[in-house]
């Protein structure tokens, strides 16, 4: 087209994020997104499921929030309330669960309600991207807090706290991820968690728990939600149907005591989430979630060890990890003359794609050497691939691993 | 729970809006809310459509964006850029198309790109409740242009741009419903708009232009959308699935130069929109889409027909209103004396739900004795007993209509 193109550049307000690149495709070994494994995606039930709920109910399509209101597909909400009790031990009904269009859309909730710019909030020193993006975009301070093989440290969150206090400083809550912690998959233990509360509780600050790799635990052991130890009901908790079904679906939820979620639902103007994903989600999960879950995380413990084998063969002692104890992704440390803010764009030249450390945490340096690698998504073959020409590439540039062995191509 | 409820409230960030009300359900003689005609969802074909694209590609549900990357799935931007150029006369492509939750979010990323508190906007003096209630959250000055039976008048909307530039205020762009106009149900004529693409370029403001009632004309004929006719590209163009197919679905989709979407795109942080309804919206529409709406439509204009039988009957003459050429919604004179602020809640209490004009009015003096009732989701018998029962009770608080007629309860 010959047509001179307006310029919207001067209207635009300001602050925008730089404006978006064309999409170019996926790398053909991909570590990075929170895509699932989709040999165990449960197809055959998700399609049965989608015949029965819209041959029973699919008129109700015709109604904004079905017949269910503002906060969702009641159905769904009646699970996740049996599903909460059952692994969590949270106490809800579905009056206190709302409905959100992913886990993204509870964290922009969430945040929405609380953050102005100019605000503090604490959160793990490594934590999920999309939230520490939010917190910039947002002009908020996160103040990162170390973490250990048991999730976040509770000594250094009490010193975090106290030294906010002695500077007048009260946070607007404690983002956590406490269970298969991202990125690091750490669990907190039960201890730690009532240590938490109590500090929330000596500083006033509430909690907010994102619970959503949750159910992908090896052993299906875990401690309670923080929310379900709350005695002073100050804990908001998120999750995902993304992780344990299907990612693209854009399912996910949130529990809040009423004068939190009130607050949450009036900032919610979408006229609902996706309802029909909704319908298909709780017809399928109400019979079929405890038994596919188990099948789910069999498969992503086999590509964990594919992965871990892929990097003690190609990069020896110059890969440190500890064993995650479930999700989808692994945190690697690699010797510190590694920067993987620079690993990443000469291992997307050659088709493998990582989370750069510093993406991933508060502190750039600690993180500078480390990289995110999930491992869900692809096959295993993918990521023997894919790792034997990450270490050639890392070799080639920061010659790591000193040696490496000869790949087959 | 005898639990002591920790106060969030100091810790909430100014400005919120008022918490949300428990929901208590729809009223039963409804004539509010873009709800659809559930007889004449396409239920069949939606369920044939959802058993085909997922037993071809239900598989990619696992990773995020399905195989399309961010912008949605690329077989329903394809679909889109044919329908738009058929009905429209737009002409583009899936690239120049952002798939979105519905086209409540299309509003959200087209106001988030642009306007900042204090800015100014031009819209129709009578306008949809939702982008009106999006200005004044962000603090936004809409002017409203009068409109007459063809939509926006030029020489006002000419008086208002002169008004503002003499003021040193430059708008940030035109929000228009040019094809049946919610809540006046016009449609703005082909040389109105090129009326309004040349005060656009005169005054260097750009175009949003809300199309999402443009599918449900009663003679299927409507003028080239203003993007199509736009020299400059200088207009985004937004729509939704929600009115031609279903609401719940929540799938709508902006049409803009990539200058802009590649901003919008920048800020939809919500990793995609609902695969599933995307995916079973495409397969339905490809081949179903332009067969459905006449059937659709056809039903509609019966429903019209039957509120305004039943607004003769009962209010007489002090209902006046203007035949709609589309849509679902009746706009409606009552006499001066009626406040529909007053009205509502009393009609609420009779089991009627309608929306107050200064809901839907930047000039709460010119419409606070207007209203607006939605007519595709009550059956015929509904409309006719909630018409009944609603001139009662205004005949009740305001004496009119003078007489009314016996009420068959």
């Amino acid at each position: 087209m010959n047509a001179p193109n307006f310029d919207f550049a001067p209207l635009l307000r300001p602050g925008l994020p730089q404006p978006a690149a064309k999409w170019t495709g996926l790398a053909p070994y991909n570590f990075t997104g929170g895509n699932n494994d989709a040999d165990e995606l449960p197809l055959a039930g998700l399609i049965a499921a989608a015949n029965s709920v819209m041959a029973r109910e699919g008129r109700t399509l015709a109604t904004y929030g079905l017949e269910s209101g503002p906060q969702g597909y009641r159905p769904l909400r009646k699970f996740l309330a049996q599903k909460l009790k059952r692994d969590a031990s949270i106490a809800c009904s579905a009056d206190d669960i709302l409905i959100t269009s992913g886990s993204l859309q509870a964290l922009d909730l969430v945040n929405g309600i609380f953050l102005a710019p100019g605000d503090t909030v604490i959160c793990e020193r490594d934590s999920y991207q999309g939230t520490l993006n939010r917190y910039t975009r947002l002009g908020v301070t996160a103040v990162g807090v170390p973490l250990d093989r048991d999730g976040m440290r509770m000594d250094a969150l009490a010193a975090a706290l106290a030294d906010l206090k002695s500077r007048g400083v009260r946070p607007k809550f404690i983002y956590t991820i406490p269970t298969v912690q991202n990125p690091t998959g750490t669990i907190l233990p039960e201890s730690r968690r009532a240590e938490m509360l109590k500090l929330a509780d000596d500083y006033g600050v509430p909690i907010f728990e994102d619970d959503c790799y949750c159910d992908l635990i090896w052993d299906h052991k875990r401690p309670p939600a923080l929310h379900a130890m709350s005695k002073s009901n100050n804990v908001i908790h998120i999750g995902s149907f993304s992780k344990s079904i299907a990612p693209a679906l854009r399912v996910g939820y949130i529990v809040a005591p009423w004068n939190a979620l009130s607050r949450m639902l009036a900032t919610k103007t979408d006229a609902g989430s996706g309802a029909l994903e909704q319908m298909v989600l709780a017809e399928y999960c109400k019979p079929h979630f405890e038994e596919h879950v188990p099948v789910l995380t069999r498969g992503l413990r086999k590509k964990l060890d594919t992965l871990m084998e892929s990097l003690a063969e190609r990069f020896g002692t110059a890969a440190e990890f500890n064993e995650p104890k479930g999700g989808i992704f692994l945190w690697v440390k690699l010797p510190d003359n590694v920067d993987t803010l620079k690993l990443y764009p000469a291992a997307l030249k050659a088709g493998v794609a990582i989370n750069p450390g510093p993406e991933w945490s508060t502190d750039k340096t600690h993180s500078s050497s480390r990289m995110r690698l999930c491992f869900a998504s692809p096959t295993h073959e993918e990521i023997r691939k894919g790792i034997a020409i990450l270490a050639e590439v890392c070799h080639r540039e920061f010659g790591v691993p000193a040696r490496i062995s000869n790949v087959a191509r």
